[in-house]
């Protein structure tokens, strides 16, 4: 019996989703507690998103075989127990579509990063912001932001350690808000590739800081060189914010 | 030279605000910064309000003093140097107004109180919100709450240690707002007695679960009996979120 769990959690204490060796990843915990219900065998699920270390979620997707016989609440339950103490929760978890996958079902994935825009370094959002204490300029930073909408070739704001066979991506939604001491910048996109939202957000940071004018963004999309566009952005301050599926997955008020 | 200081903590890693024998507290912290700037010698500082283990602070206000010929922005600087790695931080100094104490030239107080109202445990918000399981019926809620408005004897609400010479306090604004999977209660007083937050908050929740009829919040209030109120919730779910003054003390971007 496959489920599909929404699962939230603080990157802060993992490293990254992935399991690797004996690191305390959020793979690791969740698919040790799916053992559990299990009889000890391993167990093995997937992911819409797999988030590098620090990166935060509060909507990942992920596929996971469950015993039969259990309901949507028993599921969410018996992981949240078997999960505790760590930072990682199921928020709900519903039967999975026949032939649906997390990642390739995905039709829309949403980002939040959150850069703390004052001198004052954080107290209470420390390890959830990246901190820039030089004034930036939202509307330049808006400018450059919008020049990067569309179908185009990612290549310059892509990891070298990228999986994708391709650097095309179409991205949708790229905003840069200010929301008090905060600059939040908003994602959206079919599918992103490797620290793709972080390296936009890293460049974004030189326009917002007078480094660059907006129309350098341009420019460095095109040069299609990693080297063109700026350095990548801390993963303290970037969150998974929602992975949308048709029909949809999960009632909203899920979690009651 | 004497500075009033705008503070951000996480109460989570301290025994609350006031210094007490070796307890890693936000006072501690702040006058062991403050002596670095004083070649050692001891500092004291006064606090608008002396907050609990637990809680935290967007905006709370202190009173130091401070070496002759530093102006602002090294005021801030400095101290947030001397304060790492602690989760607290100055995000804006100004010198004190003449007479001015940050506790009895307060105008009002405003709280926020966030409780996470789903099953699933919290895993982003952990050590920020009071984790209650069970839906909780807002519109029952802020029906209660708005028994507790104006000038009242509060004996009900306060806590045994309070050291208040009065009960008597003017309860502003109690709202009970619905913020997708949270619910907030935003608290506005002048002032307020020990405890009296989370004792409302700890009542409002005994409403919104079914167990008590909003009519007999005014019931409790009127006993002025601690007994006849509900219990104290959790001090992770409250925020100290602003301290106002005639005239304001901080620039909104202050922290700039």
């Amino acid at each position: 019996m496959l489920w599909a769990l929404w699962l939230e959690y603080d990157g802060a204490g993992f490293h990254g989703w992935q399991r690797q060796g004996g690191q305390l990843t959020v793979q690791a915990v969740l698919e040790a507690a799916l053992s559990r219900l299990h009889a000890g065998r391993p167990v093995a699920v997937t992911v819409a998103g797999r988030t590098d270390a620090g990166v935060h979620a509060a909507g990942q997707v992920a596929l996971a075989p469950l015993p039969e016989g259990l309901d949507a609440r028993r599921v969410r339950d018996a992981l949240n127990f078997h999960m505790k103490p760590h930072a990682v929760a199921v928020v709900a978890a519903v039967p999975a579509p026949a032939g649906w996958n997390p990642r390739f079902s995905a039709r829309q994935r949403f980002y939040l990063y959150r850069i703390l825009n004052r001198r004052a370094r954080p107290a209470l959002d420390l390890g959830r912001v990246w901190h820039v204490p030089v004034p930036l300029d939202v509307a330049a930073m808006q400018e450059g932001a919008a020049l990067l909408l569309g179908r185009h070739d990612f290549t310059s704001f892509r990891a070298s350690a990228c999986q994708a066979k391709s650097p095309m991506k179409t991205l949708d939604r790229l905003d840069v808000v200010r929301a008090g001491e905060e600059i939040h910048v908003y994602a959206e996109a079919r599918s992103f590739l490797h620290h793709q939202v972080r390296n936009m957000v890293g460049t974004l940071r030189l326009v917002g800081d007078g480094s660059w004018p907006p129309s350098r963004v341009a420019a460095a999309l095109s040069a299609r060189d990693r080297a063109a566009a700026g350095p990548t952005a801390p993963a303290e301050g970037l969150c998974l914010r929602h992975v949308a599926y048709d029909p949809p997955l999960f009632p909203s008020a899920a979690g009651l």
